[in-house]
């Protein structure tokens, strides 16, 4: 399907399930991204569940978003249950604004829901020219080191900051080896997932996709990735107000209520301490570039360059959409 | 030798090297402090390197630290080549000072020296019940992904959080499978590292320390790894005016100028959005806690339980010190 008309069909499901045409377009928006950056177990294959927390009441349309103000540069967003999308937006555009007043924004979201990209959040700080640290967290999916039952989300940390060249620095990982979307889309398409990657419920590992996720995805390097894990959860659900502990909703399998997801954005001028900020990054970018390259490397990429190739290439065209899921719009 | 004896003792022998006896104390305490925690790669095994730093006027014994204030919640330190301890020590009772005062204090250091742990700045702030981000860069260890030369230092990513327990909650952990100190001291007490951990210079597999000091050390998880290096590296070197891409001098080998390591502390209060804090996060900590564990696990630990029972342990006695450290002391 065509981009445009991709977004105005994705607007107007939003739109059929009672979000006011500027919150639908917002999430129109960030799902097709997702789609064009090639993140698409973060795009169009979760409309169908959106619409459907929607319709259960454990998405609030209709939200009440409260912006607390606790200092110039200090925020506090109370989403009132949104779809994360609007909730992110309305608290990244806070941070620019807190960032460029006070040199540095700081924000925290509860009663959130499942945003998306946190790259792509980040990446509206950097193109105000300004440093983002994105934090969310997620439902349980990662066992803490230690332990065989999934608890933490996958967790991601995002970090954006301005290269003065046309792509953006944007690094956006979750801490799990696998991430919890690549195995939802696997598992809706029926493919397989590369072993070492998840284990299924009885800790065995599996390249199951449907097993793995009532199994446990494995952390990155141990009790390193358990630890950021941790870390995240502390800073974007204990600090925020929000669910922590494995207590964040899977938003495709628990309707029993609200997700309350919470999120932790940082946004801060790079110019605080020194003037030539842009120049400094360029060079770091350079050195880097300059390196000797493994064998098979022919550019040495900075995070956020492949990214950008895929939206590049993607814009062009047009998104495909696959069988199950066209017919999951046709009915929403 | 006992702890109050070796702490007279390093204090003497800093002071001797120039530093004030405040100075030389704030020193002989970090050091200490990581030996206390187990972390002797960065411990006295260093000492003759700082001495030897001042000694060839790449360490400035006697700075003049400038704090200059950006706003009250902002401030950047110019270390003048000060030892690290004692950049950091200036730097983390702004920020701490900072949060008290604003909720948030945000101070990025230039001009500073390796520090030792950032865990134990990280603890500083938490102790005076202040969550805290420590980020610092270090000499060329790694390979950026996608090639076959160091460049990031091993960049270590430090969180530290109240717990309302006796154990503060402090994560610290470098981005690369084994820290450099840890090669380092298996290089000077002739032990092997273990397989997998680093190449040598020719980008092969090695297990011997000297072979690895010479080549490279593999980043965490491949390209996440290296872009959590190259996250910390623009946190800690490009926007603090420090060097940075492979500029920091290695302390050991490299005496044609001062490292210019750069530092980044974000501080702030855990009840910034929510007013009971440490209730959420005893729940936090109880919750990971009683998941099932795997076979082996008497308990699951939250990141900094290992180290204070180390601490605690190591209380208690004396520390040991290698042969070749106490001719070092001899000498110094």
């Amino acid at each position: 399907m065509k981009i445009n008309k991709l977004k105005k069909k994705l607007t107007e499901i939003f739109m059929n399930y009672k979000l006011s045409k500027t919150h639908a377009k917002i999430c129109s928006d960030a799902i097709i991204n997702a789609e064009l950056v090639g993140a698409s177990s973060h795009g169009i294959s979760r409309v169908k569940m959106y619409c459907d927390r929607i319709k259960k009441k454990v998405i609030n349309p209709k939200p009440k978003i409260r912006l607390k103000k606790i200092s110039n540069s200090i925020f506090h967003v109370d989403a009132d249950n949104s779809i994360g999308f609007v909730a992110a937006d309305v608290a990244i555009k806070q941070a620019i604004k807190s960032a460029k007043k006070t040199g540095l924004g700081f924000i925290g979201i509860k009663n959130s829901g499942h945003y998306g990209l946190s790259g792509y959040y980040a990446e509206q700080a950097v193109k105000k020219n300004l440093i983002a640290l994105c934090f969310t967290n997620a439902p349980p999916a990662l066992a803490p080191f230690g332990s065989k039952k999934a608890l933490f989300g996958t967790n991601p940390i995002c970090f954006g900051a301005p290269t003065s060249l046309k792509v953006p620095f944007i690094f956006d990982a979750s801490v799990s080896i696998i991430n919890r979307g690549k195995i939802r889309l696997a598992a809706k398409t029926k493919r397989s997932i590369p072993k070492g990657t998840a284990l299924d419920k009885n800790g065995q590992l599996t390249t199951d996709a449907l097993k793995a996720l009532k199994g446990v995805q494995l952390p990155i390097a141990g009790f390193r990735g358990s630890g950021l894990a941790w870390m995240v959860d502390i800073l974007s659900g204990v600090l925020t107000g929000s669910n922590h502990a494995g207590k964040v909703r899977d938003p495709f399998d628990d309707f029993s209520g609200p997700q309350n997801v919470g999120h932790l954005f940082i946004v801060f001028k790079p110019n605080l301490f020194v003037g030539n900020y842009s120049q400094r990054i360029k060079e770091n970018i350079k050195r880097v570039k300059k390196l000797p390259k493994t064998k098979g490397t022919s550019d040495i990429l900075y995070p956020g360059q492949n990214k950008y190739k895929r939206y590049k290439k993607n814009m062009k065209g047009k998104i495909k959409i696959p069988h199950a899921i066209l017919k999951d719009f046709e009915n929403l």
